[in-house]
């Protein structure tokens, strides 16, 4: 695979087709700059894998000509994928503030951080990469010091929106730069990339400032503690958590490695305004009246390792949830958690705990990070692109946001609903699809990245449908006689105990199949094997209807 | 287990802290009436489970007590469990024509239905089971012919009342008995068991009659084929669907084998009137013009081997979804299921298709089946009970329909959130928790019915995270010498080809851990499997942080 041959290409290496994993490349001649590097939580049709990162073949045959990342704001899935990419592709990495200290966390514990070159941006930075000018926008997000990138190229000018939400009240930070898009919109924009995460979703999501006024109302009410669960990276959140307890002369602690990792790098950096008082240690809450206590939680996704989980359980060290007290779901779940947190939620009701969950319409206390259809709409208007293609979504969400697009005029056949890989090309301000790079997922699994390939998430699929049943048969070697077995050993197939006589009954299967092999003369074990196989196979599943994997070995003595 | 010796007990088998295989039982001294016998799919932490049938331990000690299963209706939440429980309890059945009518189905599959003993009821029934008189009242809901149930005893009055919503401008039926409840409720109830699926959400749900008007609306504009998904069972969804056709001049075919299924036993029974010449086959369809075809399919959950995914991945053999076409998902994904139909939905656009999908609050294409809190409510003041028993869902929906009860004047002492198998006795018209009856799930997987207990799911679950590493060492006999090995297999592991340098090393601690054992001069075999474990799990731990199954073989030759 050689470098692809446009003046200009744009192609996604994650993201599209998908929620997570983002990675977006822009090639300019022999200049490439990647952006972002996310990371995306498996499926359970991935069994055992602990995280997905990018493919990053290409890039690592072009590594000569990657001038840079840019990261813009520190999720996951924008950074995650971080230590395992870093350490094969060692580029220097861009970003603000905010984005490289959660960074740095990350590639200290791998080990990377005295290597890598981090350079801190703003909204106002102005960087050169090779033959391409680099300049940025303020956007608005559920995570501070985000950023839309702009790429001055001599085939014109790209804008990637990075992930936004217009803001109009935003809590401690500014707005999103609306005169600068408005701007870089007038000055001529051949290609916008614009996330698409909410593009289903009708109106304008409202403010972080809504969630404010509710969590003040509640923890004003409230009898007894208060737990609030979110999102460690939601800063502005945690700001207005931190914001609403002092008010009501409440102490604040913290439970969850995120929570506590994430607050102390944002005072340090000055993301998060709070009297140091205000803060006690979990371990101290029992010590102050119900009344006077906030606890900030990780777990608002229902993860069954989180805080929130381990409190509902009533299965933290430190901190009883008691009846009476209050929590607060301060989230939406992402499509798969629905379940963990439903059974969070019920363990808490056990406690008699007071609930508010649900959707953030309707109690107050979750906003979307995400604009929805008229934020994207007013992104599209203000950058009048040229050329559109939509990101950061599956494929229902790349089309509505499509749709969108067509409604504020862009040409239908400028609009580019690309997969992961596919390149979009532009010569002589006109685009087109030319061809792909290579593509896909690399699963992570321990310290293996990239080993765990098709045969063996297939074997682990099968072997968690009806489990494995192990025939051993041992020959001798210069005779070519069974000196033993068949010994059989069965794991999650059936109880044995209660399973005797079927496992006695399969033994005589084998036993008649070896028969049958030194009866026919059959010499290859490799024969004996496919035959002790379907055999066992076909009377097991007629006995129960279950296909264990059905594994022989022969043993030469 | 004895039988339980109150006068009167009222317990669920099923269908508390749970959506799913819902199982109520009410005994009076010597007389069992059982309520509904239904099923449930499993959980992603049940591998290979088809199926979860409520435990009846209790039953079967009991069995000469049991007059009868009385069903409320024909959803498989309340009858898929029945051929799997009739075959050991052999109990008379009660149901309405189309409860029954779908019952005959499943049992004659499992070749049952010969011996069973089913009786027809309608709302007007009365029938004496020993000493308990039983008597009806109709109900609304998302199939037709539900019931709910009054029983008569001599401690007092019982009512359950199935699954129900109040539908006051139903389609081809009557609306919920308001007047008949009003009467039940005078004359005094000693305890309400009233379903709670919806207790989460404000409001009334809306008529099933407004789905008619959008489905209307859609095949009025659509210029092409129109195909709607939804679940079977609703009969009066496919009476509009096939009304809307049929005044629109559109054919309706039928994809799916449920579909076919129940479209044939409601014809057959009355429960849905249709011109026979509406109906065309699906590999008619190609014969008509696009915007003279509906079709009527399975597969509105997403279900991967249902009618719609099918389509969806262009994949089936006689109808084709063309850009242009329209679908319309009328139903709303069951929680767990969010994932499966947004891949359905994205691959339905990527056909061209217009997709017409998401809340039924926003497209008017679904209505619920369950009743929100004002008809919990209204139910709650028509019964006026005594004592309050919701069911039928998982915690949080019975906590909040308790908040419903109390908004309602049901005194808080009066009100048991229980869990399966607790009994709730009655006495003199006092209520109080008596105890438990053994409860719990029995899973299903092929032929086997509760054959499969925890150490099977647990090495299945293992075995799906790591994979297995099996590890074959031969020994003498007589003289208790090594002869071969070890000899390693791995499946689901590593990629064998891959990682041959590990598993040489895995090999050779092995062998040190062999050598270790004879040296100490050990004796017993299951210590060198101990030895070799343990060694064998850290250095893969180590290597790899991974934790396959470690299974040590000792074959004696």
């Amino acid at each position: 695979m050689s470098s692809v041959h446009n003046k200009l290409s744009i192609f996604a290496l994650g993201g599209v087709g998908e929620i997570g994993k983002n990675m977006y490349v822009l090639q300019y001649e022999d200049d490439i700059i990647v952006i972002d590097c996310g990371s995306k939580f498996p499926d359970e049709d991935l069994p055992g894998i602990d995280l997905i990162v990018p493919d990053i073949t290409y890039l690592l045959e072009n590594r000569d000509k990657v001038r840079a990342l840019i990261l813009t704001h520190g999720h996951e899935d924008h950074i995650g994928g971080l230590p395992y990419i870093y350490k094969q592709l060692r580029m220097p990495i861009y970003g603000t503030k905010l984005t490289l200290g959660l960074v740095e966390g990350k590639l200290r514990e791998a080990n990377l951080l005295k290597e890598a070159e981090l350079t801190v941006i703003t909204p106002e930075s102005d960087i050169q990469l090779g033959t391409v000018s680099v300049s940025f926008f303020k956007t608005n997000h559920s995570i501070p010091d985000c950023l839309g990138i702009v790429f001055q190229t001599n085939e014109g000018t790209v804008v990637h929106t990075g992930d936004f939400k217009f803001d109009l009240t935003p809590v401690s930070e500014e707005a999103a730069d609306l005169h600068r898009m408005a701007e870089i919109g007038k000055n001529g924009v051949l290609a916008l990339l614009s996330e698409s995460t909410n593009a289903e979703r009708v109106g304008f999501t409202p403010s972080e400032r809504k969630v404010g006024v509710h969590l003040e109302e509640i923890m004003r009410k409230a009898r007894q503690k208060v737990f609030i669960a979110t999102f460690a990276s939601n800063v502005h959140r945690l700001q207005q958590v931190i914001d609403a307890a002092d008010s009501m002369n409440r102490k604040v602690a913290l439970i969850g490695r995120s929570m506590v990792n994430v607050v102390t790098i944002a005072k340090e950096l000055g993301y998060l305004q709070a009297r140091e008082e205000i803060f006690i240690e979990p371990g101290d809450v029992h010590k102050y009246p119900a009344d006077r206590v906030a606890v900030l939680c990780t777990g608002s996704q229902g993860e069954p390792m989180a805080a929130l989980s381990r409190l509902a359980r009533n299965n933290h060290r430190q901190v009883e949830v008691l009846r009476g007290d209050t929590v607060v779901i301060s989230a939406t779940p992402i499509p798969g958690n629905e379940r963990n947190l439903s059974r969070t939620v019920d363990d808490l009701f056990k406690l008699g705990a007071n609930v508010i969950y649900g959707p953030g319409s309707a109690t107050g206390v979750h906003v979307s990070g995400h604009g929805s259809q008229e934020e994207l709409k007013l992104m599209l208007h203000l950058m009048r692109p040229k050329y559109f293609i939509p990101i950061h979504g599956e494929y229902r969400m790349l089309h509505q946001h499509r749709l969108l697009a067509e409604a504020v005029g862009v040409d239908q056949d400028h609009i580019f609903i690309v997969e992961n890989g596919d390149v979009v090309a532009f010569q002589n301000g006109e685009a087109r699809l030319a061809g792909k790079v290579p593509s896909g997922r690399t699963l992570v699994d321990g310290l293996g990245i990239g080993d765990i390939g098709n045969i063996v998430l297939r074997d682990r699929r099968s072997l968690s449908q009806d489990g494995i049943l192990i025939v051993i048969i041992t020959i001798n070697k210069s005779h070519g006689t069974i000196l033993s077995g068949p010994d059989m050993v069965s794991r999650g197939f059936v109880y044995i105990r209660e399973s005797e006589g079927l496992l006695e009954q399969a033994n005589e299967v084998v036993v008649a199949s070896i028969a049958k092999f030194q009866e026919d003369n059959m010499k290859q074990w490799r024969l004996l094997k496919q035959l002790v196989k379907e055999n066992l196979g076909k009377f097991l599943y007629e006995r129960t209807k279950r296909r264990p994997m059905i594994l022989p070995i022969i043993v030469e003595v």
